[in-house]
């Protein structure tokens, strides 16, 4: 497999350390628009894997290497990685990027805006196709707080028949928050549960980042892009085989989050989940609440006030920038803030129905990373981690033949277990907690 | 008097149907970046005096005009105001333009970042100057909430034996806050009180901006890179012979404001006053507060907490923008505003001390600007007609000759009588209210 990885920003340059501990593909191309970044990115993994030792990077893997080594390959790590300026936006350079360095699948690891032309340039150069979000919303014209307008990811499966006509894969939303989070879905509704009421992804933390003089900061652990998108857009619900939207920031609830996490308020956010799972698993209620914060939520509340979340180009002295371009140059690279965080996050889907026992069940099945785990093994803070090993191990499942899928398709649509398994592998497992009546 | 304006903002946009009711100059050479706004502002003046009618252009001013005309001049509008580009930072460019126009005054307009270069080229260009807010301050580098660093107007003051010795005039922060603040100051001591305790200048309003929608929006009615400058910066405070400053929004303190207004919640502010009051009125303490309220001073933590604040540039692909640019550009211009804002702002200045009998005495002399009068009148809103009627009244004291001076002065260095009588000429008296045990 050669993979086309566009984006080299905080996941782009997360999935580089991991996939090096991993033999089943032949070569990365990390392309970004900023070249530099690119090549910082793939320097990094060549310095690291010297300090490794070349003694231990001829043999295949052995014990005591730590997490997610699977047959480091005999290849050393800057015959196995390249990278190449490449603008995300032009459909043709993707295209030809494809074609130029014979890969056979594109990774998106850039903010949702591009996905179309990678999409599309994905299927016009005969390649397989992951992203970790998709594509964009548009609210509903005149009731944008009840109906959905254009939904996440209606362009992409407009298009499906094309990708399975092609006989070519779009692998959509297969990061951690959508991809693990839908894989778990899957999960429940194949394994846990004989009908299923409700499934709620809920995301939280007790991150906490330090400025450079100590004092607790404000800095997103996230693509602050990516988080206005979703945070500002109107939430969808799915709710008794439709779906509607409400107010951001809409039904507030305190969830309890596993391993010292601890209860965080949570609210509705727009996410991929909502629209993905209830394409592959039957549920009647299916919920987005993201575990934001007073803090972040005034943050967000702000920007919009002030018209800084636009994407609208403004001029100033003859030059044309986007606001929220301006915010996301103006917060610390989110990739950077590694050394500076202390605390955990945690990713996971909980699931109300009735078991297979045919009793009332209910279950949190979730996936934690520890920023001092991730710093360590991988030089990743949590969050970036935890989005970029999801992709990667699908890549594997896809390369192995263990997954296989033509047409435009959602983590849900393939067997959960082998992911689930090879996570595992990767040094990184997932957890499960009986709540309700069972649990007691 | 030839004069040129720099900046065509809002108060430069107000300052010309202001100034084309009065005889006391032969022209103004309107200039800004963007040559075209410049145009705009004199096309429309030009064209408000066609509406008018060609007979009442002729004769001098006759009863029945409104407020504020004073000799309408036989001359056409078009033949006493024109319109250029120009670069505020480019002193050269400022020298030029003051040489080729024949102007013997620069009025500055736009904001203090661009007062060095002004201020520079009117001296070389052997002009005078006149401006409503002084050069930047830069907080002390250890101990920025105890003690100042480069105070506002250093920078001017270390030239003002250039200024005297070139026999010309810099009358510094001569708009309404600084400006007619300071005219009361001066006015207070010269005419009211024996001995002075406290000097405060306090600002408040009950403006609301109704956004396109009619509903109430976030709209900031001054320019918000110069409301970011000066509430951000640590607020200082003249105490007992010396200055010292605080962290941002200390000393909050409720103000019942005049006319309707009613109590609003002031914080301390870095402003002009506090430099320029105890340089020529004695007094113990001199403070600047503002009326921000609560929803204000969240948004401005909130820029500052982001980094929006600043005024570095950062990359945005191959382009550099400062994010507090824009934050201006992303809102709506405070000039354009008027026909959706409603109610009255008011500037003044609060004095306690000994009377001219001995006995306590505490006042509040105000200014009070009602939108819906200003729009009727001048076709600008409150908050920017405020700030440039003040500097028109001064220019004209000076053409006059009924103030003269020579190196860098304040307001409060000129007899106060004379400006706060041709402020009531110009159709918008002050007024006085007693306080304390005096007033009950």
């Amino acid at each position: 497999m050669r993979i086309l990885l566009v984006g080299a920003g905080g996941v782009g340059s997360a999935v580089v350390p991991i996939a090096a501990r991993r033999d089943f593909f032949d070569h990365i191309v990390v392309a970004d628009y900023d070249r530099s970044r690119a090549e910082a990115v793939v320097s990094k993994q060549v310095g690291a894997s010297k300090r490794v030792g070349a003694s231990e990077q001829v043999p295949p893997s052995g014990p005591g290497r730590g997490p997610g080594w699977r047959g480091a390959s005999a290849r050393p790590v800057e015959d196995r990685f390249s990278a190449i300026g490449l603008d995300a936006a032009d459909q043709a350079a993707v295209e030809a990027a494809l074609r130029e360095h014979r890969c056979d699948v594109l990774f998106n690891a850039v903010d949702p805006r591009f996905d179309m032309p990678l999409f599309r340039a994905a299927l016009a150069a005969g390649a397989d196709y992951l992203d970790m979000a998709m594509s964009l919303s548009r609210p509903h014209p005149s009731r944008p707080y009840e109906l959905p307008g254009v939904k996440l990811g209606d362009e992409q499966f407009a298009m499906s028949r094309r990708w399975e006509a092609e006989g070519r894969l779009a692998l959509v939303g297969m990061g951690v928050e959508p991809g693990l989070a839908d894989v778990f879905a899957r999960y429940a509704a194949d394994h846990l549960f004989e009908s299923i009421d409700e499934i709620g992804i809920r995301d939280g933390a007790n991150l906490v980042v330090r400025g450079p003089d100590g004092q607790e900061a404000f800095a997103p652990t996230f693509s602050i892009w990516t988080t206005i998108e979703e945070c500002l857009n109107p939430p969808v619900v799915w709710e008794d085989g439709g779906w509607h939207t409400t107010e951001p920031f809409s039904e507030p609830e305190v969830f309890d989050f596993p391993e010292g996490i601890g209860p965080v308020e949570c609210v509705n956010v727009e996410h991929e989940e909502v629209l993905l799972v209830p394409r592959w698993v039957k549920a009647r209620r299916v919920t987005f609440k993201y575990g934001l914060g007073a803090e972040f939520i005034e943050v967000l509340r702000t920007l919009h006030k002030l018209g800084l979340d636009s994407t609208e180009p403004v001029r100033i002295k003859g030059v044309e920038v986007s606001p929220r371009d301006v915010v996301a140059a103006s917060l610390p690279d989110p990739a950077t803030l590694g050394d500076r965080m202390r605390g955990k996050t945690c990713a996971g889907t909980w699931i109300r129905g009735t078991g297979k026992d045919g009793r009332p069940r209910e279950v949190y099945l979730y996936h934690v990373v520890d920023n001092e785990w991730s710093m360590r093994e991988y030089g990743a803070q949590a969050v970036v981690w935890q989005t970029a090993v999801h992709p990667v191990v699908a890549l594997e499942l896809l390369a192995r033949g263990t997954w296989s899928g033509r047409g435009v398709l959602g983590p849900e649509a393939f067997d959960p277990v082998p992911f689930l398994d090879l996570l595992g592998e990767y040094g990184s497992p997932w957890g499960m907690r009986e709540e309700g009546a069972a649990a007691a």
